[in-house]
């Protein structure tokens, strides 16, 4: 192991509870020390970052007898007689496979399944801190998209729910809505509906601020990657005209005059149909950022890390008060000062150290809760709106300003109540087979998600304190 | 929910500290009071068994920043440079996959995928208290023999080992021998080798105790399934001349001239090398277990349900201190007392109630935690020998006689001490990727399954003692 600069992430004796084989309590386990600015050191120490637990009193083995044979004879029989009870006796209902084939992980692109698996892990660390969630990593070597599809559909029955990640996209799009149509439990593409639905709920509030109304606004999507093709489509389904929106890739504006049209059909259907709806939005086949964003009341750029990609003049050409969201990371596509500066009224970036970060890890925990909790059968385009335009709300109620558009991850309330909207519109569109009030979910939810939280904090100050360190 | 009979299981004040929502500490969660008679209500109110838990500290949501972006991008790069290092750097290293297709659980057959989850979730349980190791199901639709490999081959990057359960036979004996072969991390199947191993090492005892030499008797397998096909190849393996050897199916024993021969090479391959290997073992083509057991030293009866499956004159025609092992559930194929009175010297059984349990899962947490820690590449069957001979060493020191030739499985000084042999038998067999000693793995599986076991009766002390309890 290399030698540990300061600062130590873990320096006290009371460190003796933490192990790295796998958790805590080890009284004879090896102390931890280890700089946290080093974080292939952090993983090796701790051997990963989660592990399977019993969460079921076991007073030795005669209770072996309960939750094994011969009683769990008689669960088992309960569940063969009506197959949705497993939502019911086993922990079904609140475990999620985190499905990704490491086509696209993080910006590092194709590195296959065992290099995506930390990511998935921290993933699953995520639902469980902000979403009481318990989601097992799957990364898998399926590289066809009926094979892919095949794997997830013949292990529905292990799982409550299913959440794609880093996947290459177009694959993703033909992969989420063929399996929101097979499964009959929520399917979710966080690259797709998570960032689309935070970034609706940005906009929500944005265009709140300025006082335009959004239906009747020129928006302007630079790059035509996952995020931006489903905000696409989640603005359309929200009631934004498609010809309102101008949808630019690499070579320009989607146009159904546009040279590689009928290629498109072939290579990325998602953005032909684009071309037909929005018909350029207007604009002339060919062009580009420069000309779309003429007198355009909002940019969302989610294309390739700048700065510099989207220039100052650009912004300044843009309509009064004007809305930037610029994506990219690590770096925005234009830094926001700049953008101010330009003229932009309100700037969102991808960013946790800059105002207005745009997080879908503000909608996923409590988007699965939520329907978790309602053992709904599938998450509609209407409960994604339902969730974007919660976050909105919650951020209008707790104070909204140009430089708190969104809400912080750690303003906690957020997920149980993302959960309850998302739960309460699974009931009106009757997809919940559990159904739930929105109040009766928020209380749920809460309860859950704090329960998770605290039980990680109590983790940490046993860590810290040593309160029930041996000697 | 009906209404609990005494004795309830949890019946403290301090019993807030559960919620049924997964997980331990919950401060508002409601009190748990149930009949622990009734094992459906028990899965029900505790909502499953198991969860997914954060291993590794995190403070805040600022810790996503090792944990998850950016932190975790170089992490990944690593293993995208060098695939190994996911066993060190995610928590693959200690997780194993639970497959089943649910086509033979437990005594109540093909049950399906959802069906067999509570069991899984039970062996789960089993995995984390003796072994210390973390498992997660994977139940799953698949149904034809090459979908059910490709399945779980594809799966592969996800996990550290592989346990088969409750899958059909012959189907099983065919999956467990292409997947050994075709994957490069330990797979096992239960049924086959755990039941084969814990009564190899159970027969190696008693012919100890009668001082007879298992090598030159007359062992009888009563049934033909996956307990006695496998303990046939594993006796076989162990050096048991395979003329020695009489397999006893429905139609009586497996003979090279019996009529059906042909017709068992395509439905039962395995039946049919039983039959030319061992050449009906001297007995005539059509004969019985009555005629089989006549001068037998040994019988293994793995069949159905008795009592009076296997008849008190048999038992008595058998050679002098005769060994008889009725493994049958819920009921021996003959009771032991009865089977004593007849002439038997030792008797074991698979019941928990009765002296001399043959149970599996004194055998397979060992395997796995030993084949974990050496991040072994297969489980040969020198591996299984190794921890057959282990258990019945262990059983010998710690006091060999009669009625305990084999360890209870609350004796936990068993589980670390098989992990060691099964370690050291991998790195003298090449097929460890981290090699390490007898002593070493002995201390190491110590550590790892003592915490893993205090872990889950810290969190009963908290419930029954409620030392951590918030007022």
């Amino acid at each position: 192991m290399k030698p540990s600069p300061s600062p130590l992430y873990w320096e006290r004796e009371s460190l003796l509870l933490f192990s790295p084989e796998g958790g805590l309590l080890s009284p004879l386990g090896d102390t931890i020390l280890v700089d946290e600015r080093d974080p292939v050191e952090m993983h090796r120490r701790f051997a990963g970052k989660i592990e399977v637990s019993v969460k079921v009193p076991v007073r030795g083995t005669q209770d072996f007898a309960i939750w094994y044979t011969p009683g769990v004879a008689e669960v088992s029989l309960r569940i063969a007689k009506r197959r949705d009870e497993s939502f019911e006796l086993t922990s079904r209902w609140n475990m999620v496979a985190i499905v990704s084939d490491g086509t696209r992980v993080l910006g590092l692109g194709n590195i296959g399944p065992e290099a995506a698996l930390p990511v998935m892990e921290g993933k699953s660390l995520l639902f469980k801190y902000l979403g009481g969630v318990d989601a097992v990593p799957l990364v898998h070597r399926k590289r066809g998209l009926d094979e892919f599809i095949d794997l997830v559909k013949s292990v529905e029955p292990s799982f409550g729910g299913v959440n794609l990640e880093d996947i290459e996209s177009p694959k993703c799009f033909y992969l989420l809505d063929k399996l929101r149509e097979e499964l009959e439990i929520p399917v979710w593409h966080d690259d797709q509906q998570g960032t689309a639905a935070a970034t609706l709920a940005g906009l929500i509030n944005a265009f709140h601020l300025v006082g335009k109304d959004m239906r009747r606004s020129r928006i302007v999507l630079l790059g035509a990657g996952a995020a931006n093709i489903a905000l696409y489509r989640l603005l359309k389904a929200y009631g934004v005209p498609p010809e309102n929106i101008a949808v630019i890739d690499s070579r320009g504006v989607l146009h159904p005059e546009r040279e590689d049209i009928d290629r498109l059909l072939f290579t990325n259907k998602y953005k032909y149909l684009i071309a037909l709806e929005t018909k350029g939005a207007g604009l002339r086949p060919g062009a580009g950022p420069e000309e779309a964003l003429r007198g355009a009341d909002a940019l969302v750029a989610a294309s390739r890390p700048g700065p510099g990609v989207v220039k100052p003049e650009w912004v300044a050409s843009m309509a009064r008060d004007a809305i930037v969201f610029a994506l990219a990371n690590p770096t925005p596509e234009i830094w926001p000062d700049e953008a101010i500066k330009a003229g932009a009224r309100i700037v969102a970036t991808g960013r946790s150290d800059l105002p207005n970060q745009v997080n879908n890890a503000l909608i996923f925990p409590g988007v699965f809760r939520g329907s978790l909790d309602v053992r709904t059968r599938s998450i509609t385009d209407s409960m994604v709106i339902a969730a974007a335009e919660e976050l909105a709300r919650y951020a209008r109620e707790t104070g909204l300003r140009e430089d708190r558009i969104l809400p912080r991850l750690d303003e906690w309330q957020v997920h149980p109540r993302i959960a309850a909207a998302v739960a309460a519109k699974a009931v009106e569109e009757g997809v919940a087979r559990k159904p739930k009030t929105y109040s009766e979910e928020l209380e749920d939810a809460r309860r859950i998600i704090e329960a998770a939280r605290r039980r990680i904090e109590v983790m940490l100050r046993e860590v810290e304190g040593g309160e029930s360190a041996p000697r």
